[in-house]
């Protein structure tokens, strides 16, 4: 552990340390998976009790007006819309990010009805090339998997949209957001991003960078708890004509009129779709308030910080490979490491207490989120790592592989 | 009142009486709107609050294998197959109806690629209408709008998917879901049921009805908390064959593998899509555990006693027409009552602490759950509103029609 400057001295001068009280976390754990489970704010546990107990339980159905469910959805989503760059009345919480995408999609598509292609990546998240494969075969669009840095040079007039991710939940690399999305347009196709590894631990400005469409996850970063619902993001200059695919009476112009053809809502509403998880999204509106303390630029370098130091650290150690790249630039939140026996390394650092997960076939990924994390912990965890790498105690049959793994 | 016998004398002899302490509801409230949210089980405070606590704050991302996350949405959907005669393996919980009825209309209509035509009810809750008519243009097939009843004198080769309510959300009234899908399978088409007026108050048997596919919500009569995920049923004869449009990797034969190709999971979990909202699935889970004291046909017993003293009632109420069908075979679990200045009646109810609901332009609609209301309850709900509309109080401006409404 050979780390240029110490970690207590990097802790007393952080600006974000007073953040890591406004969640609850075990003592015995250090947490490097946020980038799958974001901890659980300390508000959460009170705002959900008070959901059921007065919210459902004694205002009853009276709450989607007296309690603000009906509005939630455009709340929670402008909340979220000033994480990643989106003036109010663009970004909408409902359903999972996958309902998102395919509704992203299929939208995207039907504003460029006479092209053909449709580009994903073939490294992106399963279901995001599950989902442009499905949307592919029901608006008869051609899927063709290319690496992002290489979508410049395969765009051409058949180009209808593409969908990447901002960063790479494998690798951890962060792409060229500007190059590419520039690119899309010159060519005149339309530019959808996946944010889940991105909202709340980098700057992201959507509407600077004219992005069409974008989806995101609530429950990574941003802390919403398990299965919170995610968001999609319809810029002002495609509200009028997003024609969506997946629509419910929440999307109506006129819900309570309860009409047998659909009109969309004129704005971001729109993108409502069916009754949304109440009691999930009002989980994730109570982790939100904790950025109203935060700033973004500060997460930000803070989080270089932390994987800055883990890269080095991981450097020293034998027959491990830094998988995510060095470049500031290039580099999302999480630290991929590759080696032999990675899920056993995995199992037996859980076992010691510092929770990462593994990235079959052969990566060990560490997130990091700035919010609840010290450099402390991160030489702590890196020191458990060292030790367990030293000594070999991965090949011990007691961390054989058992079935199942972390969610991403 | 002239109710022929007491509800004091029902109410002793209610073998379902013992439910009603599994519900907190507030002392000053008859709630005749389970049918929009569910009133809350007592069970489903402390099973949440060890969700947020133990489950997400403390176990945190290794919830998905110890504390069962990754199992919940068959559980779940096992728990409510076991309300609408579904064998083990064949419901999946997740996402909204809106989200279910997509998945289920494009998916039965793939079953048939030769047919062209889609029936949907004009009547229908209008979230079903709008979803036939956006899978029609995905799908390329004619979407007509039928009465139930009518539907198999409109039946012909060309007809690939009927889509269906069991019970009209604004009528109450019980279609004959036996002859129509037996008509629907005699033309050689493919039936979907929406349950969410019938799950937990009426017995319906899928695997004998030989349904093709069916969606209901949670968060009804199924008692799950606001906006509680809906779910699928997909029988097993269906299941190797089952082509939904909505994939994710939750879904996956080996989701762990993190494939860039899909390739859906062999059985029910098909039907699985992204991460679902945890949370609120696990507050569905605990209400559902009310149901394992309750016999089914006790629910509907009460709910045609209920039902059908209201309308006796109502029956006496100068110029209040009773919409639902007096046939038992005919009515679900509610009462539509037809009447000038329904919305202030509605909301001179509301003021007396009678939670019913207005359906525009001219319905009051009461919705009795039996778990949780009382003969007494309702004598006293019909009499608030004799007097109501005696004293003719709706015409007083204080209950001038105000913005928004119930939720369906």
């Amino acid at each position: 552990m050979t780390a240029s400057v110490s970690a207590a001295h990097l802790d007393a001068r952080d600006p974000l340390a007073f953040a890591r009280v406004l969640f609850d976390l075990p003592s015995d754990v250090i947490y490097l998976d946020g980038n799958s489970l974001g901890a659980r704010p300390v508000v959460a546990a009170p705002a959900l009790a008070d959901a059921v107990e007065r919210q459902w339980g004694h205002d009853l159905i009276r709450s989607w007006n007296e309690n603000g469910w009906w509005t939630l959805p455009g709340r929670v989503g402008d909340r979220i819309g000033v994480l990643v760059g989106a003036a109010e009345g663009q970004v909408i919480c409902g359903d999972s990010t996958s309902i998102q995408l395919f509704q992203a999609l299929v939208a995207a598509a039907r504003l460029v009805p006479d092209r053909t292609g449709l580009i994903t990546d073939g490294a992106n998240f399963p279901t995001d090339q599950y989902v442009a494969d499905s949307v592919g075969r029901l608006l008869g669009l051609e899927v063709t998997r290319v690496s992002p840095p290489d979508v410049p040079a395969r765009l051409d007039e058949r180009t209808a949209v593409v969908s990447l991710s901002v960063v790479d939940y494998r690798t951890g690399e962060l792409w060229d957001v500007e190059m590419i999305t520039r690119a899309v347009h010159a060519a005149g196709a339309v530019m959808v991003w996946d944010l889940s590894h991105a909202a709340g631990v980098l700057p992201i400005d959507l509407d600077n960078l004219s992005a069409d469409f974008a989806v995101g996850c609530g429950y990574k970063y941003l802390n919403g708890g398990p299965g919170a619902p995610a968001w999609i993001y319809v810029p002002f200059r495609h509200q009028a004509a997003a024609d969506l695919p997946l629509i419910g009476w929440h999307g109506h112009a006129a819900p309570f009129d309860l009409e047998p053809n659909y009109t969309p809502a004129p704005g971001i509403d729109r993108a409502r779709i069916g009754t949304p998880p109440v009691l999930s999204m009002l989980a994730l509106e109570a982790a939100l308030a904790v950025w109203q303390q935060v700033e973004l630029a500060d997460v930000r370098a803070k989080s270089l910080a932390l994987t800055g130091r883990v890269i080095e650290i991981a450097d020293e150690i034998d027959c491990v490979e830094v998988v995510t790249p060095r470049a500031q630039a290039r580099r999302g939140s999480q630290v991929s490491l590759r080696m032999t026996y990675a899920y056993e390394t995995c199992q037996a650092l859980i076992a010691r207490g510092v929770i990462g997960d593994f990235r079959a076939p052969d990566l060990l990924r560490l997130g990091f989120a700035p919010l609840y994390l010290s450099f402390q912990d991160v030489d702590e965890a890196m020191a458990q790592l060292t030790e367990i790498r030293d000594r070999e105690t991965y090949l011990d049959p007691r961390f054989a592989r058992a079935v199942g793994g972390a969610v991403t």
